[in-house]
């Protein structure tokens, strides 16, 4: 319905200042200017909004305060604006919508609409003050105060959860808890130097009983303030006001943002927790979330990347055991290779592939198999215990028992386009059939660039440095991935805003679902064609298959595409990190703000002047704005799939992820706080659609392993040779096993290599890798038994790992309570509780009621039997009796 | 944490009296012995305990007001008993547990401890009637009365909805629905006659806004009442109490009983909705789920049944066509066939499997793959609409926004079993192994119990009567399910009774689990038998396997397993619900209702006359006790997997469920009027763990279909011939393809036929169903490269099968929104009036407030810029200033 915007970090600040014995007042009479007070030093800014100036305008100083005359009209008004009020957090980057359809209205309208607006304001309780000062040239501001009766209203609206005076100390454990405790306590102490130093830490052991806000029962409690405005989206999208927004809170008494800035923004306290705590008072719960997913996330990754580098290790001390490998760089085996490409290319010997068979060891060997596994269970477990932490944070947060909070907001535009009935032809295209066509067109134009890339590449991979091509190949590809990420997140809008969908929440859900997709796509294409595809349809020799023309197929190197796929793995991710924090998260906010600060017109040398005079809402007005969660997330999502999708391929992955996101944190953690302004607190039970998106990426993940494991990698068929084939039961004879025989006298025509004798003999027989026939057998070079048998060992395995990990995964998922035991223990516990607090307080009352004979109509009929009968013989509508 | 059972029935029966303008006085006054009431007339008797007299007692008779001297004292009990209350509903038939320990304490005990309970009964504010008359010999009755007040405290408590003066119409649909209603309203004209005739459809058509219910906001509203008790499970365990329900309501003026009969339990009405909102009341909401449910379900198998039946009928259209059936039954095709057992089987004609062959393409043809599919998507649609019934219901039922209900009671049991401290060795095992290891036994068990059949059987089976035998065979099976049926639900009980779980929830869900699992294993071991292992273990020909010294494996009739596997799954599910419908539901209930009359010493000739002169508390006694829905709901999902798991090869289940189901339902209706006693109406939001069985039911059912379809049947090798090995691109020749070739005279020694010359010709060659090489091939009777291709076709089918019905189901779960459209409009729409409602409110009391000078000590601070600075200056604990 609507979206009240909460704003935590005010109310607990106030609770901070109180336990310090700090007034407020004491405080604005010591720093009459620098806090974000009124002008009267006693009211606290709870909110800007910023206004172009139009020098015309005659500026109409109000009293602050609305006059009780035409009351019942301003109530009428207030209602009927209540029902449509949008939420205050805009969806959309505010100043560019403005910008946008600035022209819709004229400078007097918008002035018009200004102050219709804040007449409603005031009739709603809140206090403006106006500041056009102009120091800022060309913005005039307007500073909002909510008073206590608004807030407290506003509560109970929302259904805050207000602290009761009853405190719950979890000490009182049940008997088979207390050695639970007690390792827990152990643990604590372990601990102790990775958890930040801030204050809120102290009050963890306790925690007040909090019951839904309600004035009637006020005096159980002590009181929560919230912040409360009204639908303001729309005059930002029309450019009546160009932004709005609360402010930072550096003042001195806050005392949050210091602990923010050297607990948790800075690169130094790297090992420790974040005071999740404190972000969310500060920032409000949809980013305290976001933090504290993003803390799950990195702290999950720790074992993974452990797994994954003794998984690596292992294969490093294998490789020299391995006996495919030591086959190929065997000499006496003296095996002859037909040529990879026509003419050009000649016969060559397998011992020249030694190099790259040892290194395919590395990610392909059956430590792999069991990280696969693990890695598919662990997203399991992240899912989980995300899931706890985040029921763990509701309660903590007092979001239990909360509803699910509709916020079904008719969209602005929406209603603007409603207005135009433009809307007609778009919402007759099937939306969903637009996203499956732009990503079916994704996909076939990326591999139109990658063929198109590797026909240029190739007459340069004739001699031996293809790593050195390949690695070239994964930057170009990563560039071309980075660039087209801008471009789709463009596409995906646009694509959205055509839907005109109906609320700001499906508006939200269907940008991002639509912009996953087509990143997801974009950044896994190559991958997914290096996995799958490669030199998988090359044809045999002597039958190869051609593409544009003469271009053969690209084949893979001996061992396996799993090589070029771990390359490319590895350049994506280290490079788009990379590039994706450096460049586009420190460079171009900082950059913005500069053109931000160059648009005010101010002069270099006045700034730094001015900067010190500036007040906060002023200053603040200079940061960037803050858009939304979507693109943080959306780059972990993108991670977590390079994590999960592809780790049979690469076991380092987890590691990287890990090393980038332990950055990460505290680069978010300083945009927050410096480079943005602040966002409006808002509330969330959790972090919605992204959850979905996890779990869907963890479902494929599942699939997409076992396929790596089985088609890409070597793994079957070793097995396959070991149990059906090896005449001894080890792997020595596999690599023969493996390679098919071709007579050169089959070659077509003009095929033939250029140079056969460049190898120094004769060649009449050379081998390649693939299950056939031989010449000799009465159908050459048709598909082998051998090779029906490991196809449907490898689809049996696909089968086999798919179910037993889907089953697995299912099983942890039910093993694992969604609700962490002492959590579920203390709600309940809380419940007993408040209902012995409410039984107490009836019978006191019934009591009080029998002692002074109350008669109350309600309660009266059925208590008391004495009463006459008739007063049973209520009408239906029997609206006054209770 | 408590479960103050809501007894939905009595408080719209008041509301409907109300609006018959029929007071409970006037009736009371016709009816003074026949209605529910106390012996004054006026009081309603809400609820009966029961329980044994014993001659020596001295009856006391005690004033039903409770004195108010010892207040405090008494207070202080109730509280503690609060918090330690255990549910009304016994979980488990609170008879048999009574029995179980009624030896536990002696009749003084028992005494003392009725006299405690009903002391705190009356401290509560509920008003006893004591009835020991002894009509019904040794059985003395306590009637309980729920006051008004005492209910509207525990309406609170419970944050039950009260619906407001105000009401919502649901005409004011916005434009885009204009259609849609039109279209609704057509469709409700025309199902018009499906209806049942009763009042409260008459009501669906306006909805009061409704509120958590608050004495405070009463004024805004109609009451509404709930019935409320404390803890008794215990009581009743200990044979305290010997029973304990709620009455049937017959009297005149409830209607909803006499609506009940004739529109609901009923087999004339069969072809009618039910009438949910009525079973809602007179029930509660747990059982009105239950029918709801019930309900969906059988709506949802019409249209399964029609497709069904068309794929059916589709079979037999086309057994003309079927090409393979046309070869075998072509008796130019002279094919001989190796024996089916050794020595006393001879050669035989593959021509005398021309029924069987025909016959099978009934159940094994395309039309099956699409089949499958479809109810693969059958049963994710059937979960959505139950989710978007079940929400519907609870939008009207006003559970909306009603938190998770902690039923986190101890058990009586488990307090017990803690007291004895008995319970460390149990705990100490872990559980869920014991429920595994009891799962592999009972497959091992059936195992061996199906081979000993087989082995028995097997002697008869000479001759082509096997239809015969398959079909006593199927019988035997069932009834051996039937029989074990009873026994697994007894280890269960024992099993779960053996882990003493803490609370009822727990133990519920674990009983339920555990029943499930092994009544599953037991109803479906036979049949994945028969599906996934029948017929692929038996060797080869001159090498079979042998079991058990030299019985050989059972082989399959030529044309597949699936005949088989289709009559042992009709066997089963027209047997099992005959005989569970008729023998277990009907005559059971019958013959212990009998009995218990006969146990409480009436005689015949007397209790005739005496039925006319019982009170409904006494008549009700007779009844039996309504244990639990899980049986009902236990018997549903057993059906549910009948008809999706093993769709592929029975098209006509969806059939068979669909009739069972709707005499179900009646029967169902029937016996909760008429056979049981009235069931304590409970609260619930949905059908709790059911709904996650039927999700795995739903998931298995999908692996399940895939490999029925590319394993059992032969629809795989088809297709593989039809592309890859037929000459022409035809069926033609398939025949051929599937068999083997064998030389007769590379059989064992003494396995050979004892009649070679059965056919009147030398047989030297004989077929077999297999594809292996033949014997003058370098590798004679090796697997061929045949079948390794079509067991990777099989294996590709499985995968492709199930990620694509998996994908398909995801889809349309994401498709379809959980909340129907327009029960989230009218959620939305009560929001905004209930939020204008508030304001209204909030406004009058402002102003109301400003014009009396009202002083506030919370609002005023902020509100009132001209209150002192110093005023805002709080204390950290400012308890009182709010």
């Amino acid at each position: 319905m609507q979206e009240p915007e909460k704003q935590v970090g005010d109310d607990e600040n106030t609770l901070i200042t109180n336990g310090q014995d700090l007034s407020v007042d004491d405080v604005s009479t010591l720093y009459p200017q620098v806090g974000p007070y009124f002008s009267d030093g006693h009211r606290r800014v709870d909110y800007v909004l910023a206004y172009h100036i139009q020098k015309s305008v005659n500026i109409r100083r109000r009293s602050s305060r609305f006059s009780d005359n035409n009351f019942i009209q301003g109530l009428r008004r207030s209602l009927s604006m209540r029902s449509s009020r949008a939420p205050l957090q805009p969806k959309e980057d505010p100043e560019i919508a403005a910008q946008e359809q600035r022209t819709n209205y004229h400078e007097d309208d918008k002035r018009f609409r200004r102050e219709e607006f804040e007449e409603n304001l005031l009739e709603t309780g809140l206090e403006l003050e106006r500041d056009e000062r102009c120091k800022i040239p060309g913005i005039g501001f307007l500073k909002i105060h909510a008073p206590w009766n608004v807030l407290c209203q506003e509560a109970e609206l929302m259904k805050l959860k207000m602290p009761t005076k009853k405190v719950l100390h979890p000490t009182t454990v049940a008997a088979p808890f207390r050695l639970h405790q007690k390792i827990r306590l152990f643990i604590h102490k372990v601990t102790a130097p990775l958890h930040p130093k801030v204050d809120a830490n102290r009050q963890d052991s306790i925690k007040s009983l909090s019951h839904p806000f309600s004035r009637e029962k006020q005096h159980l409690t002590r009181c929560t303030r919230a912040k409360y405005s009204m639908g303001i989206t729309s005059l930002l999208a029309n450019g009546v006001y160009s932004s709005a927004y609360p402010l930072h809170d550096v003042s001195m008494i806050a005392m949050i943002n210091d602990q923010l800035m050297f607990e948790w923004a800075s690169y130094s306290v790297f090992y420790k927790y974040q005071p999740i705590g404190l972000i969310r008072k500060y920032f409000g719960e949809k980013v305290g979330l976001y933090f504290a997913w993003l803390g799950v996330y990195t702290q999950m990754l720790i074992p993974a990347a452990i797994v994954g580098v003794i998984v690596f290790l292992y294969g490093c001390a294998t490789v020299d055991d391995n006996i495919p490998s030591m086959e190929i760089c065997d000499s006496r085996n003296n095996i002859t290779m037909c040529p990879l490409c026509d003419r050009a290319c000649s016969y060559w010997k397998l011992v020249t592939a030694c190099g790259t068979a040892r290194a395919s060891h590395l990610f392909d060997n059956p430590a792999t198999v069991f990280f696969s596994i693990f890695m598919a269970l662990w997203a399991v477990l992240f899912m989980e215990h995300w899931k706890r932490r985040q029921m763990r944070l509701n309660y903590i947060w007092d979001l239990t028992g909360l509803g699910e909070e509709e916020k079904d907001h008719n969209r602005a535009e929406y209603e603007f386009r409603v207005m135009q009935k433009t809307m007609r032809l778009e919402h007759s295209t099937p939306k969903i059939l637009v996203t499956f066509a732009i990503v079916f067109g994704v996909i076939l134009y990326r591999i139109s660039i990658k063929a198109a890339l590797h026909v240029s590449t190739y007459p340069t991979a004739r001699s031996n440095i293809r790593a050195t091509v390949k690695t070239t190949a994964a930057i170009i590809n990563l560039i071309i991935i980075i660039i087209l990420d801008e471009i789709y997140a463009a596409i995906a809008r646009f694509l959205t805003n055509l839907e005109v969908p109906k609320t700001d929440k499906s508006f939200e859900e269907r940008l991002i679902f639509k912009t996953f997709i087509l990143k997801f796509v974009n950044a896994f294409t190559p991958i997914v064609y290096l996995a799958f595809f490669r030199g998988r349809l090359v044809g045999r020799p002597g039958n190869y298959l051609y593409v544009v023309g003469s271009y053969r197929m690209e084949e893979c190197a001996h061992a396996g595409c799993l090589m070029e796929l771990c390359i490319q793995l590895c350049i994506t991710m280290l490079g788009k990190q990379l590039i994706q924090n450096n460049l586009f998260e420190i460079g171009i906010p900082k950059l913005k703000k500069l053109l931000r600060k160059r648009k005010s017109e101010l002069d270099c040398k006045e700034e730094e002047e001015l900067s010190k005079t500036l007040q906060r809402h002023e200053k603040d007005h200079l940061l960037g704005p803050f858009n939304s969660l979507n693109p943080e997330y959306m780059e972990m999502i993108i991670q977590f799939g390079m994590v999960t999708l592809f780790v049979a391929s690469f076991p380092l992955a987890p590691l990287f992820a890990l090393l980038n996101n332990i950055i990460e944190i505290r680069l978010d953690a300083k945009k927050f706080i410096m480079e943005l302004r602040r966002p409006i607190a808002a509330r969330a039970k959790d972090i919605g659609i992204w959850y979905n998106l996890l779990r869907g990426l963890s479902k494929v993940a599942v699939i997409v392993n076992a396929f790596v494991i089985s088609f890409t990698s070597d793994f079957i068929p070793r097995l396959v040779y070991q149990y059906m084939y090896s005449p001894d039961g080890t792997m020595h004879g596999f690599v023969n096993h493996t390679l098919s025989y071709f007579n050169v006298s089959d070659f077509q025509p003009n095929t033939d290599p250029l140079q056969p004798m460049h190898l120094g003999y004769k060649v009449e027989i050379c081998r390649y890798k693939d299950y056939r026939e031989p010449p000799w057998s009465s159908t050459p070079y048709e598909l082998s038994k051998e090779f029906w048998a490991i196809l449907a060992a490898r689809l049996a395995f696909v089968i086999v790992f798919q179910n037993v990990v889907m089953l697995m995964s299912d099983f942890v998922d039910w093993l694992i309570p969604d609700i962490p035991k002492d959590i579920s223990l203390q709600i309940h516990k809380e419940k007993i509780l408040m209902v012995e607090l409410f039984m107490k307080e009836e019978q006191v009352k019934r009591l009080a009621a029998r002692d002074h004979h109350y008669q109350d109509n309600c309660t009266l009929p059925l208590s008391v039997p004495q009463s006459p009968p008739q007063a049973r013989s209520r009408p239906i509508s029997h609206t006054n009796c209770c």
